[in-house]
């Protein structure tokens, strides 16, 4: 029998009616064959409310009462789930992170998996129940409840399914992985099968329908995610590992990042560990790094340049304001910027992919600020106003809303503009945000 | 120095800033140089809220995942205090009832305390920190959510108090134990000092300001409970073991409980085991029995009577109509009694107490329906019309407005009524009703 990680995040359990709707899902899932382990979110706004409940009495709560908190949100959908199932006749037990021993390190807030008891949870799907699972929330070897940050259910969802040697289904109230986003691209369309990497990129480039942390799990243990549509029974994307045929896709989908600000400093000191230094103190800040470009200008100066959040630049001002001085140097801070990315694992062995985008961009009359890549993406930063155009224009000029563009060497330019023409540049992300700070889910 | 479980209820945390002078208050307690448990409930009307929830999907949930949902309602609270204390930079640690390893037996709903992890607790008062403990909940040894029933958070600080060898301090939001019901009778007096057996004896004749489960426990391991206003600094009510100088006092407080309903039935096989058989059927219908009377009409036949809530009768009615077929007996069913109390613990040693009770009642026209005694109480089914003006007159009759009623041996008539001409009864109860119907705190 195969053991199927059903995730419903907080909209699909957002009331009781809709908690309920849930279940049948979950006992279809039992009918049809499978033991059925169910991770489930706080109902709807729920999480919202508890931090507004701590920020009443302080802006920054201690983070191990903050996950004592909010683990309580889990729980509750958790019981309420599974009296659900009792009301259908389905035999169900649910069970906390502590219960499920889901062990983590003591990081509150954004708490690591080091461990899971599948053993429990096994008895208990071979008696025939469906074990429900508070996700986001695990607890240290000593016993102090955490949770696992932005993300997290998912996160947990993985880990169980890898624990288990089972598959998992992401219920979401979208039909799955788009080519772009629909809201702005309305000929976007739903992708069958992405891998681990194209996903991976494809999040981390303003993707919102799965976070990178999950899927990076899910890659790391070979886990499937199938991402579908909780209102419909109909097929939606599978996450998987590459396969040969999908490697001849060079370009499976286009991503959007707005809101992006850009902090400049020219005249750097071109000597070993300046750029170290001045990551260092970024991040010492809690300030979320996008990309990273460096030139240098002579033997003695540089021009180092990275991108933001926009909500972080004022942040970034204060910190590289001083940091400035101290280099003697001048700092520049732009806003309104975007970034729009192409993702496909197929990229690596078809050049004229990136020149495509270049030109296609071009012909617009939009311009490149910067331009980054990896082996499976191309990123181009542009001004912020023509970021919903540029997104339409890179979908049409690689036809994704028919179908994932298959690159023919025989139609690519005579002089390809492709990747070796591109700037060399580094891309690395500093640690994670406060956790204070940080969303979730 | 020593050890004080602080207990607040769920009026003393209904938002942030009741929570922040709850915490207050411990951090008062602490810098007088004890240390310091805080033993919380939910705040204001979160259990009815998590209540409400489970019954739209179901009127009776199983009690295994309702004890999940409702535990989340302390856990939210002792966060939320914990913030509160670290926000006044008291060091702090929330621990929910699993955390503190409060095992319990597995009856679901209203389970039973069987140990405690002093140990940890202690470990945290060393090292300098404010603990609070989630109240009502517990955990089995296999680890699973149990909760402790109607006034279980009391139940906890006095497991707590025992466990670490300290006292309790129950902050409510009044005064103290009152010789009566102060909404009834104005010239109710606080009580400065009660024992074990007198509080018992109160709350269970209807004193509703601290449950009997509590009370027992306390006088079980000898664990002095100060009952006081979280709104002041004024001293309350000491509940403590029984001193020489409290046995003098004949009559310490006077009780009512209001909308009982009686059953009668005329004609009962005057047979060994028929009373039994009765009283098995009313209980297996969880059925709460108040008082029961029995008196014998001839060699064959008796008569069986017994009081219950009101809100049970309709229960009890289907019962017994079908019990009273069976055994060819008479069933009769009355409503709107009342039920007045007087309690002493010197009231073992002083006759006329109770004549002094019945003759308050006759001298003002109020018929007595029934007298069940224990050694440190009496109490008069009345008609539920004069009810309130009978307290009044009995706690008057003892002077209780101006202090304890002390018996003077030397006033009492010459021909007393007291105890010995009381009918002979028996008084006892059934098990607690289902916990679904059972209101809690």
């Amino acid at each position: 029998m195969s053991i199927v990680v059903m995730k419903f995040g907080g909209t699909s359990l957002a009331d009781p009616d809709k908690i309920r709707r849930s279940a049948l899902r979950a006992i279809e899932s039992k009918k049809a064959g499978n033991q059925v382990v169910v991770v489930v979110s706080a109902m709807g706004k729920t999480t919202d409310q508890l931090i507004d409940l701590a920020r009443r009495i302080t802006p920054n709560p201690p983070r191990r009462e903050m996950d004592q908190l909010l683990a309580t949100g889990e729980q509750v959908t958790i019981a309420l789930m599974a009296i659900c199932l009792h009301t259908q006749g389905c035999d169900a037990i649910s069970l906390t992170g502590a219960q499920v021993r889901m062990i983590t390190d003591d990081v509150h807030s954004r708490a690591r998996i080091k461990s899971i008891d599948a053993r429990r949870i096994q008895e208990h799907l071979d008696a025939g129940r469906i074990v429900i699972v508070a996700g986001f929330q695990g607890i240290t070897p000593e016993g102090n409840v955490t949770t696992l940050g932005r993300g997290g259910s998912n996160v947990s969802m993985v880990a169980l399914a890898a624990a288990l040697g089972g598959t998992c289904e992401n219920f979401t109230d979208v039909d799955g992985v788009y080519t772009t986003d629909p809201r702005i691209v309305p000929n976007a369309r739903k992708i069958d099968q992405i891998s681990y990497e194209e996903m991976l990129q494809m999040s981390q480039l303003g993707a919102a329908v799965l976070q990178d942390r999950a899927v990076e799990l899910a890659m790391h243990y070979n886990v499937p995610i199938h991402v579908r549509n909780s209102n419909h029974n109909r097929k939606g994307t599978m996450i998987v590992p590459a396969t040969e045929a999908m490697e001849k896709i060079a370009v499976i989908g286009a991503a959007l990042k707005e809101k992006l600000g850009r902090v400049t400093l020219f005249g750097t000191p071109n000597r070993p560990g300046i750029v170290a230094k001045i990551f260092q103190v970024v991040a010492d800040y809690n300030i979320i790094v996008d990309d990273i470009m460096q030139t240098v200008v002579d033997s003695k100066t540089a021009t180092v340049s990275f991108t933001i959040d926009l909500t972080d630049l004022p942040d970034a001002k204060k910190v590289v304001d001083v940091l400035s001085k101290k280099l003697n140097c001048k700092a520049v801070y732009e806003d309104h910027l975007a970034k729009i990315s192409i993702v496909g694992g197929g990229m690596r062995t078809h050049a004229g992919v990136a020149f495509k985008m270049f030109n296609a961009l071009g012909q617009n009359g939009i311009n490149i600020e910067n331009i980054t890549t990896s082996e499976i993406k191309v990123s181009c930063l542009i001004d912020g106003k023509h970021a919903r155009k540029a997104l339409r224009v890179v979908h049409d000029a690689f036809n994704l809303g028919r179908g994932q563009y298959i690159h023919e060497p025989r139609v690519s330019p005579k002089k390809p503009a492709g990747k070796k023409t591109v700037r060399k540049t580094t891309a690395k992300k500093t640690k994670p945000k406060s956790p204070s700070k940080t969303k979730r889910r």
